[in-house]
């Protein structure tokens, strides 16, 4: 193992009832977007209602959201960032209340294929969802984020002219989830990442990077809500076709 | 169409905001069930916190279950029919806090691809969930149950063996859900449902039947709430084999 992990268990289980624990909630399956599916008028307000951390996008595909304690990030395709008001819509995020299980610890420059296995060795079972937080210092980080697009053209089209970010040397949070196999019609299969600087000027979804020194945060999530939209392009859509391929291309 | 369906809109939502309004809850996916996972010791006590009305199986898959009203039946692989405690065990069910938002009518004999048809046009997308409740009298019902096994066996195999019943002019109470195609590894696609005669001495999974004289009511379910558990078979399990062509074996 490359990487010099240290185990720190310490566990902060959500104490407020009023809270769903340890849940992920989805508030449209991730198959309706990669179909193109880019307005489903959910209000962050609603969002919130179901968790303080999580990725997601915007209608119209207009960038890529992350949000850390609450707060809304909107990463557009000119690479900007910008705070977002609850009462702005979503066709698809994904979101917890936070509550990490455990930290574990990188102290020197990872290659991105390690940092992947470490984060695996990190979750015991490939069959569960997980919300992983790490914030740190990174030597690089390769975002991309989306252009605003018109409803029905597919994810994997879009994504063919993403623009890429290259960060250096740059401080920040990795926000996301893993997603067992089986249930990638509501969530992104494996690992989904999304990106913010420290000083909140860049950031995007994932593609690559390299912490050098860094915390990381697994929340183990064994409760899923989903919920499935009830605009007519959702509800007379034709699933059938599987988008595993697409999704795979879309999101890497 | 062959079937006379009156449509009766009468909508009676669930007005009690404690109870999750409209929400499918499954304890545990189905593949894992299909696998051949047949203990996971969730007792109904948990189930009825998120249901009064739905299907399933007992630990050592020890025939099927139907849930009327809050109250918990199971069908052994003797025929018999017993109410259950809250305490019984199950590795597998699927309920909600059923509150119809239609109801239609059957008036006369109709052959089950007909009623499976029938039952078809009443669902307006391929891409919800639904409750389906149908109570009246049928000419005739056929239904399987499963015997008790250990662990680790397929269902695939154990359904291979699976006594069959068949009633004749019965009264009683179809009760199941319908599921989109996309959340197979959650619940059975497709429609499935089990009977429970009037009388409470027979039933089982439907395999087939002539309704005469039948009321349906059918409830929109645009939410899914789905544990997963954390025993060491599920947590340790490869779910990467395709389960589609056993789940549609052992259902039929």
């Amino acid at each position: 193992m490359v990487c010099s992990g240290r185990n720190v268990i310490g566990a902060s289980m959500n104490k407020n009832c009023s809270k769903p624990e340890n849940t992920i909630y989805l508030c449209s399956p991730v198959n309706a977007l990669v179909e193109g599916i880019y307005e489903e008028n959910i209000p962050f307000s609603e969002i919130k209602k179901h968790g303080d951390f999580g990725l997601g996008t915007f209608n119209d595909l207009d960038g890529e959201m992350v949000m850390l304690d609450g707060t809304i990030y909107q990463i557009t395709a000119d690479g900007t960032v910008n705070t977002v008001s609850e009462s702005v819509l979503t066709p698809f995020a994904c979101v917890t209340f936070y509550a990490p299980l455990s930290h574990d610890i990188i102290e020197k420059e990872t290659a991105y294929e390690d940092f992947l296995g470490f984060l695996n060795k990190l979750l015991p079972s490939p069959n569960l969802f997980y919300a992983i937080r790490v914030d740190g210092v990174f030597a690089s980080v390769k975002t991309r984020s989306v252009p605003r697009q018109d409803n029905y053209r597919p994810l994997v089209e879009v994504a063919r002219e993403q623009p890429v970010f290259t960060m250096q040397d740059v401080e920040g949070t990795l926000a996301g989830f893993y997603t067992p196999a089986f249930m990638a019609s509501a969530s992104v299969p494996g690992l989904h990442l999304h990106f913010l600087s420290a000083d909140m000027q860049q950031g995007g979804h994932l593609l690559e990077c390299r912490p050098c020194s860094v915390k990381v945060g697994i929340q183990f999530l064994s409760k899923v809500e989903l919920s499935l939209p009830m605009s007519l392009d959702y509800l007379t859509w034709d699933f059938n076709r599987d988008v595993a391929g697409d999704l795979d291309k879309a999101e890497k």
